[in-house]
């Protein structure tokens, strides 16, 4: 079945799908992004994703090209087009295209709007049964990594790198050596106190939308959960470490820059919250 | 007369001009760079452009599209279709369009080639007679300024900061109050014991492709050259200021945050440094 794509109200097969090389997202990065997780056809923490859609454009002065409503309707109705039962629905909006390149758009100028969804069994990952190998980078990033923004040359540089290293996936540090984030997730680590912990939301990290309801969930498993920055030291003396985003929900994290987690397997309190998200989810998906 | 542009060997009307949504350039900023100035339909400090495209493209691990000397044969061509006399020629390379969104690419993915050409009297630039105004702002950027990569959504936010406050132009300081460089130009003060001071090269700052040509014709001038940060604090007491880029050559900066420098007016050497960059520019260009 072709995978089809929206581009600024048209729906057209994802391989025809383009945007004018003027389209400020190509040029400039003056754009924003969510990824949403998809169950049974349906959108997971839609409110949440939305949410945060609003909030970054706001904080870059780029409107929404339509109402929230409006694009979560969008966004269904394009996976009910996709037939997708299980996957992703990418969504961007950029700051349009001009009639030229200008670091200062026009007034008046539209927004470009585009959508496309990507097949992906999340529930029954094979990585999440085995647990991932993680290489810790230095975080390179700007200064206002709460907005999710499309300027993610330094994330693709973070991969490439733990890719280089033989790695799964890569968290980042920054200059004082604390871990941030992943590369496209939320880090966790449960000490052997059984604490979990991750960092507050601040502009050093993005807001995660899937990590706060996995924190929400914690409570069921007995760990406490302590919102602060942890080194690469504690990280590698953890009992468990994980990450957390819409596209794997909770992945243990059984190998870090070499050294074994734990005992190299997915741990206890990770194992558990990926089946409680993956209910919250199924529960609360629209 | 209808503008065209260059898409991966294909010239067509830049209206028309359009890039995969599934381009890693619109998807991910994965992508570089280049502004060439023309004069009298030819390509000025053509050289200096390629290298530096060069190596930008390896800093990311990018292969280039082309030889260089295919590039530059393309950039020709374009400016000739477009009967070009005088403007710029813009120039980007992405990692290419994939066929599905993923921070790693696909092995063997080719390369996105981008050209496309705008006409602009640089040479007789109104505001250059009348020099610009800046606006100070902090310098968001990430750690590797040195790539002239197309995440530019700091220096937009920048522009946006520097318009809102009825300002021309940004100058990005960074967090220990050191100028940086311009939102898309490299920054000048001239001391009032007429020394030219700019930021050595590091991955702090771009390396200016026209300021290192500037800074070599200074010795024209009189003025002896010092490669170092300035604060902000020593820009407002400067003699004069300026900004070098291949789009502006050498714009007089005339009043920073509301405060006049100098006399308010372009200063002798800003002026001289322009004449002397033209004439350089006319007798270079190929």
């Amino acid at each position: 079945m072709t995978s089809l794509a929206y581009v600024n109200g048209m729906v057209l097969p994802l391989a025809e799908a383009q945007v004018s090389v003027l389209d400020r997202g190509f040029l400039f990065a003056d754009g924003i992004y969510e990824v949403a997780a998809v169950l049974e056809g349906r959108l997971v923490d839609s409110a949440a994703h939305l949410a945060r859609l609003e909030r970054s454009c706001n904080e870059i002065g780029l409107s929404l090209p339509l109402p929230l409503d409006a694009i979560e309707a969008v966004q269904r109705d394009l996976v009910a087009r996709n037939a997708l039962a299980e996957g992703l629905v990418y969504l961007q909006v950029t700051r349009g295209a001009d009639t030229g390149r200008d670091f200062l758009s026009s007034p008046g100028l539209g927004p470009t709007l585009v959508l496309f969804t990507t097949a992906k069994r999340i529930v029954a990952s094979p990585a999440a049964r085995l647990g991932i190998s993680i290489a810790t980078v230095p975080d390179l990033r700007w200064a206002r990594r709460d907005i999710k923004s499309v300027a993610l040359l330094a994330q693709v540089l973070a991969k490439r790198e733990s890719q280089a290293a033989g790695c799964d996936d890569a968290w980042m540090v920054d200059s004082e050596g604390y871990v941030t984030e992943g590369a496209s997730a939320t880090a966790f680590i449960l000490t052997k106190d059984n604490v979990l912990v991750t960092r507050p939301n601040s502009q050093a990290v993005l807001p995660g939308c899937t990590g706060a309801a996995v924190a929400a969930l914690a409570v069921e498993t007995g760990a406490t959960i302590e919102r602060r920055a942890f080194t690469v030291a504690e990280l590698l003396a953890a009992r468990e470490a994980f990450h957390t985003s819409a596209s794997t929900f909770v992945m243990p994290v059984v190998r870090v820059d070499g050294q074994i987690i734990g005992d190299g397997t997915p741990g206890p309190v990770a194992t558990r919250l990926r089946e409680l998200y993956v209910d919250f989810a199924r529960k609360t998906a629209v």
